[in-house]
């Protein structure tokens, strides 16, 4: 990304002009003003003609978002729903996989999402297993312990690619190789992935990838999407079902044949045009260039961390994302997150229940968690180190 | 209303000066231009300090929304859930009630939503049975016929309580004593009520209620809301969980013990904020008054119609909402709509789909639908009257 086409992504951004310095880019990203104007423009127009009269023109917006969805994800046509929460994008097509049989087993990473876990309930209620995967020395989901592990019994292999408490990319690759070759429902939970790094759902081999709008894709909050591979569609049956995804025909319901059966007839169409102008700004800048501008930008903050005495990084696995996190001796994660919130400096900290499973196995009750955008420039560089500096001394 | 009022309220509605005449409330309403500045504020806010920076103020206006439902509806501290569809709403909570038994019963009206009767095939599936409470001679729901229907393998008895499909108002508070008499589950479909007429959740003896934020209420697209009796929340065991209904604790996942229980972790506060500020308008109105507007003005509706030649109304029950069905002798109730519609008078028009059960049993294919708000006045009826008329001729 040239240095021009970077102060441009700023100029067009509220947030960078708003005097704050944006490091949370994980939890929710800063949208910019066109994309803000989408919504808006939506909002607008209902008001003004009437709602449901303005749907048809926010059914093409919708379809344009799709369009955009499927270019960046490389996804095959009428595979991308849209939701309200990646929470229950992912819940939806989890429990359109049951019913669950006792000795049903589901692997997991270490890295595991703590609201997808929370949601195996069902499952678990009716005798599955939650089994975890082993990492390798670096951290990361272990393909190799994967194979190992495989039996009939597995009926879903769960992968969070790019876990919330740290720069860990795990190998969605390689596991998927092996879901593939063993013919196992495959779901990566791409939340911290798309927008960020480059996504291609057909490479990854997975039936299923959910995403949330807000974070590195820049969309409104209240927004996700979730790929469901086209053939993999005939294994889901989902317990939601309305007027949309499965109309009213002289022959009773009729489930939608595309991943469109996971929607619902009520939506926010100002939202969702929020989001595939987001959309469309990704894939106009280029996800390549956006990944590359990340890197760099994440490679200097983890240096310049690594100068501050007392600072301990806590990034697993041998290639990092954005997001980087750490702890300072002496300091609380969340008084970290809070002292520099004061100086309009934020960044993000978590507990254990987002990332139970690894934050438990590695022994760490909190880390703070800088996430790195392509909107942020030399200065905010240097007004986080400077401020995380000063906490220290 | 006072004659001021009414002129007020139409002031404040952008869509009441764009030329438009709206008698589509019941697919959705035309929102003011302070739910409007509220839902921007929140977005601007949000874009400005970062998303979830700027979701400790949101949560502070969605705990607004929160008491004005719970006023609007009688319902007491924690008993109010917000989601984003109301068929999403009502589905968390049916699914709730599960595993469903082979021989379970579950009762619903002729008038039952079709949105609902699709996501009743997991309880059939199961070997559940939908059974249609028959209806009395003026087509409404009737408790007598409940009463006979009674045993201990029934499971839940539905109620759509104003259907889509016209004016009938079933007799929601005699199915509730009936419901109550037997300690029978008792779900109320209210999409159409709330906002429109009085509401008491505690009258009704019902234990779940929802309905649509787009309709009567007059918020935006995109938001629902779910009440659910305190003391039922034991009976439900929601199959979605994520970090907020169900967060980690070193005990496990620790499930919310109020109606909150069927959120999530991420939603849009924005859309929120705009629900929370039409929840406002309707109390500071007086929902009594709202009422007896609906009341005067669909009345005044229903004569004109009934001197046009070749409108045959199609409304049912004694009493009626302001959800005027009809068709006209000689035209397609869609292409009336359409008709009415390149004048800029929008009205609705519905297939059999949405209540497939009550369409097919009075041999209907198609209604043309009025809906009324206070926000109508007295040009809005001449208007749609000539407009019809002319049609006719």
């Amino acid at each position: 990304m040239s240095p021009l086409q970077a102060r441009q992504l700023r100029d067009e951004t509220p947030g960078c002009q708003s005097g704050i310095v944006h490091f949370n880019h994980a939890g929710a990203s800063l949208p910019s003003q066109a994309t803000l104007d989408a919504i808006i423009e939506q909002l607008q127009r209902e008001a003004r003609d009437g709602p449901m009269e303005a749907s048809e023109h926010g059914a093409v917006l919708v379809e344009k978002a799709r369009r955009a969805a499927e270019q960046l994800l490389n996804a095959p046509a009428a595979s991308i729903a849209f939701a309200s929460s990646g929470s229950t994008a992912w819940n939806m097509a989890f429990q359109a996989l049951g019913p669950w049989q006792p000795g049903d087993r589901i692997l997991v990473g270490r890295h595991e999402w703590g609201g997808n876990l929370a949601s195996m309930h069902v499952a678990v209620q009716a005798g599955a297993r939650v089994e975890v995967i082993p990492c390798d020395a670096t951290g990361a989901v272990c393909p190799l312990a994967l194979e190992s592990m495989i039996d009939a019994r597995v009926k879903l292999i769960n992968l969070t690619w790019l876990p919330a408490n740290g720069g860990l990319i795990n190998p969605a690759q390689a596991i998927g190789a092996v879901a593939k070759r063993h013919g196992i429902p495959y779901f990566i939970d791409a939340g911290q992935a798309v927008g960020q790094i480059p996504v291609d759902v057909q490479a990854l081999h997975c039936d299923v990838l959910k995403s949330a709008g807000r974070k590195h894709l820049r969309g409104p909050r209240g927004t996700a999407l979730l790929y469901v591979r086209p053939d993999f569609l005939r294994h889901l049956n989902p317990a939601q079902r309305d007027v949309f995804s499965a109309p009213w025909t002289a022959d009773g319901f009729d489930l939608r044949n595309d991943a469109r059966r996971f929607e619902t007839s009520e939506a926010s169409f100002a939202l969702l045009a929020g989001l595939g102008n987001a959309l469309q700004e990704i894939n106009r800048l280029g996800i390549e260039q956006v990944w590359e501008r990340i890197l760099l930008t994440s490679e200097r903050i983890r240096e310049g961390l690594r100068r501050i005495p007392g600072v301990a990084l806590h990034d697993l696995g041998t290639h990092q994302s954005g997001l980087i996190a750490f702890n300072l001796a002496g300091w609380d994660a969340f008084e970290v997150k809070r002292r520099l919130g004061v100086q309009r400096i934020n960044i993000g900290a978590n507990g254990v229940a987002y990332t139970p499973l690894d934050m438990q196995a590695r022994g760490l009750a909190s880390i703070a968690r800088i996430s790195v955008s392509p909107l942020n420039n030399d200065e905010d560089i240097a007004r986080l180190l400077t401020a995380l500096k000063a906490l220290r001394d």
